[in-house]
């Protein structure tokens, strides 16, 4: 690996010492420098490597940092982050303390706006070229970097019908792979793979319809292509579009032929591009996995049954699905709004349908599911993956806050299940049809039973279960922390002090055995991989309010800040959910 | 007025005994029977008008209720609601206990979803039509029918995204008039006027583009060529998509003329058309103009002050900004999300952003509000129109969700002003830049301060002012409702042992003073206009607990239920929160 210009450049004004014939050795050298850290660190790995020419060109060709560039989700600004101030912290990234994985603006001037979630780019580009129109800055560009699923979400569509109208220097600038994390669908990654394949319309007459000036699609790839058309971009003023078609993976062969996989394949070998394969025997499985598995085998019984992902279908192993019955399971995109109103749509008709949307991007259609979903009480069943603390993608992606909003809504049923059993019940018992949606929500990653294909189990709508009785002081957890309890509890020498419940249900609450608790202990504590604030110890706080109990209540949970990356370990730490610190706990409430 | 053939009009199958030649007088005689109630009843008027023709046709020519109807938004759906079984209960329309001012499901069969909030429509017949062809049901067709205002946003987008790869037997209308509730903006507008003023494209090239089967533009007014034209869609399969062009409040020549004004313009006379002027002097504001005027005049002085409203420039009362700084106030259509990020963009660059957006509304922006605005902790202002209970527009438009679902954000401030001039004085406080975003919630409607210009005061963010002093319960209120205590109070005779205290700021809590309460007072009472789960409320309960206090706490709020449309006293009363129920409540807690 040769390093011999990238290790003089700290920032972009050492690029812009550079000849124009040099960048094609910085393209390898970043190449190989994203490689040789992810390949060891993990991360994420195509996107980046994909817009390597891009990259450099953009930062070559404009002035940044006044020049203001903002990339989309941002999975793909590795490259940036390493031309940007970073290079020499970027075996940190997004790990505890490190550099996030995300563009963030309190980690560098360059980094213009903070992104994770698609499809806010064009907005947040158009608002800073407003604001400098308006500061008379006339001469700043303001560059939106966004990729062709991206592009089809909603919110995008939205920033692009305003800038058209405007005469703000924006340049949205479409990075075409026709690949998100998933391959791209819908009928503008059709139309955008006509115009790529040169079929009429050659030029891409919808961009021009919304009164951009656009230009491309260029190969992405050739540097000096995009070289010289952004050179010419710069001093276009008002909105600007251009279409590149880049390759996800580029410069890595199996990144290329396996652009799925190599979206973030873990740990490989950096020479060989070989993914290190773990040994998986007998390790429990992913909750993804329960849920993908258990769908499958219950849409085998039962064809009423549907499956929707937004652009998750690996993620969120509802693809085992979509393999045996593609035409009742669905990958609309990045399309959460239209994913539950699609949903409910089909619900009015008799189906029984699963949407999975990971918890963070549910946030993304919040309306929805109060307006289409839950006042006219159509019972879709939310599967709501990633839900709690995810780790490594950090705050952006944390999945904490659906209890607080979910929990407001008339009609909505809520349930965490305390492991893979559960979640399998759950879903079991969903199938039926309910007489109200339901929101299930549940972890990134692996549980903890090895034999989780039991025989199905139909659970009762609302009932919490002791996992263990006890004396003075009643726990009460909702979903997987509620292992994190019974790991402490082991770790007591006089543990029979504390019962243990397991309240998966958080909406309806089962009030005939809270009343029971609220009589037989001295004190509760509640634990919940959600925010403090309006979550499952707030309901039962709400409880004790109601009923004139006067019992004292301690509440664990995500404080109110925003929790950044971590493994997930360290972050239950922070939160004082690990189960060293819950064994402190117990220890100082009942010595 | 003549009714000779509506008054044997029942449901669609009467109609469809007619001859087509008769279909014009019923028209008129629909139009004439919508203008004679809406006149005395108040209501939508200009939105239905402009549909008569289409309404007839689409139940003339399809099999519904077989045929799935959607209207998006529904406030053109009044034709609809007289021709399908409601003709002798629609002066009972948005009344409490009434017929909604919405398509509803559970009002009606022939309401095949319910609609509120714009641009659901595609999604959801979308979702039908998939699910009819699962059932094996090829012969039923699923209209959507969709203004081009809603047309514009996101979600809409996103619906025709999917539609166009599917082979659904989806009819899209687009009901093209060229004004939503305000007159329609965007780079799609600007498009599609071009269209129907038959410059180049003639043909729709951009929905052709989405895969879809598209005819037009065609007068929508005329009832034989909008029957022509579904006559022929309605035996061709797959994806469809028909341009209509409109006028909003055809047939009633000032609501022609004046199409924002008559969009809903109170009583007026049927006869001709003048709007029943109400003696407005020496009435307290209205909300909203305390909100537009003041902000209008902050922004002579604070160049940096921006105003931004997703489609609601007369409704938020923004458009006074909007007429003297139209280059710092911006209507970008029905577009939240966009709003939202946007504003943050502005945000970065140092603008003072006041994003006005009806409380309901901001559901829609729900995770631009978390993303892009309080995780990177952008000090947008958030104005928060019509909070709390709205009264006719009933269950799809109450903002009773937001103190619940903005109260879990990390960063977020939220107030609530018990009056004008809190309100105005909160909106000074926030134009000098705060080091957080704020939510600023309010009312629709009157306040109850004539002379509300008083001096700006700037206010402590956090702090909570005891309104009254008293002995043994103190009340807690959040926002306008507040002053239902300050009434009740003036009828207890006992008054002296309540305390009232402002909690205007939700967050952050006034901890000081809510210890002193705590150590002061026997028990509290909080009051809010929203959710009791999560809300207000919830947080004093969550203060409580946390602190270890064991005095008993009432939450009165809004229920755990979606609550209908009626007056807003007559909504206080069902929730318990108008001031003979607090008089009684008061009563029965310290007789």
């Amino acid at each position: 690996m040769s390093n011999n210009l990238l290790t003089h450049i700290f920032n972009p004004s050492d690029l812009r010492q550079l000849d124009e014939a040099q960048l094609p050795l910085v393209a390898q050298e970043l190449r190989d420098f994203i490689i040789g850290i992810v390949a060891v660190k993990e991360g994420h790995l195509g996107a980046s490597l994909g817009v390597v020419e891009l990259t450099i060109a953009l930062h070559y060709i404009f002035n940044t940092p006044e020049d203001l560039l903002v990339w989309d989700v941002g999975h793909q600004a590795y490259g940036h982050k390493i031309l940007t101030d970073r290079r020499t912290q970027f075996h940190t990234n997004r790990q505890l303390g490190g550099i996030s994985g995300f563009p963030k603006r309190s980690e560098s001037v360059y980094d213009a706006f903070g992104v994770g979630h698609s499809s806010t780019s064009i907005s947040a580009a158009l608002g800073m070229a407003i604001a400098s129109n308006l500061k008379g800055n006339f001469n700043i560009q303001h560059i939106a970097v966004i990729g062709d699923a991206s592009i089809a979400s909603g919110m995008a569509f939205e920033g692009l019908n305003h800038a058209g109208v405007t005469d703000a220097n924006l340049l949205v600038i479409l990075n075409d792979n026709a690949i998100g994390i998933d391959p791209s669908v819908g009928a503008l990654k059709k139309y955008l793979t006509a115009v790529k394949e040169g079929k009429n319309p050659k030029q891409n007459n919808m961009i021009k319809s919304l009164n951009f000036d656009y230009s491309g699609p260029i190969d992405g790839n050739d540097i000096f292509a995009v070289l010289q058309e952004l050179k010419r971009l710069k001093n276009i003023k008002g909105p600007k579009f251009l279409h590149i078609i880049t390759t996800k993976g580029k410069g890595l062969k199996q990144a290329e032929d396996n652009q799925v996989q190599y979206h973030a394949p873990g740990k490989f070998d950096a020479a060989t591009g070989e993914i290190h394969t773990k040994l998986e025997e007998n390790l429990p499985p992913k909750y993804q996995d329960v849920f993908g598995l258990t769908l499958l085998d219950l849409a085998k019984s039962n064809e009423k049954i549907i499956g929707i992902t937004p652009a998750m279908p690996t993620g969120s192993s509802l693809k085992f699905m979509m393999d045996e019955f593609p035409k009742r399971a669905f990958d609309v995109g990045i399309a959460e709004q239209h994913a539950v109103t699609l949903s409910a749509g089909m619900a009015t008709q008799g189906m029984v349908v699963f949407c999975n949307i990971y918890s963070t991007f549910l946030q993304r259609a919040y309306d929805q599911v109060i307006h289409d979903v839950a006042l006219q009480n159509l019972p879709v069943i939310f599967c709501l993956d990633r839900a709690g603390l995810v780790g490594e993608d950090g705050a952006t992606h944390h999945g904490v806050f659906d209890l607080a909003y979910l929990r407001c809504i008339p009609n909505m049923i809520i349930y965490s299940p305390l492991n893979e059993i559960e979640l399998r019940n759950i879903l079991y018992t969903a199938q039926f049809g309910l007489s109200n949606p339901i929101a299930i929500r549940y972890p990134r990653g692996r549980g903890r039973i090895i034999n989780w294909k039991q025989p199905y189990e139909k659970l009762e709508i609302g009932k919490a279960t002791c996992i263990k009785k006890g004396t003075k002081i009643a726990i009460l957890s909702n979903g997987t922390i509620g292992n994190n309890v019974t790991l402490a509890l082991s770790k007591l020498n006089n543990s029979e002090h504390f019962a243990h419940y397991d309240f998966a249900f958080v909406k309806p609450l089962d009030d005939d055995l809270l009343h029971t608790i609220c009589t037989s202990f001295q004190s509760l504590i509640t634990i919940e991989d959600g925010s403090i604030i309006g979550g499952f110890g707030s309901s039962i706080a709400e409880f004790l309010a109601l009923h004139k109990y006067t019992l004292s209540i301690n509440i664990l949970g995500i404080p109110d800040v925003f929790v950044e990356q971590g493994t997930i370990p360290e972050l239950q730490q922070f939160c004082k959910l690990d189960v060293n610190s819950l064994v402190g706990l117990f220890k100082k409430l009942y010595y």
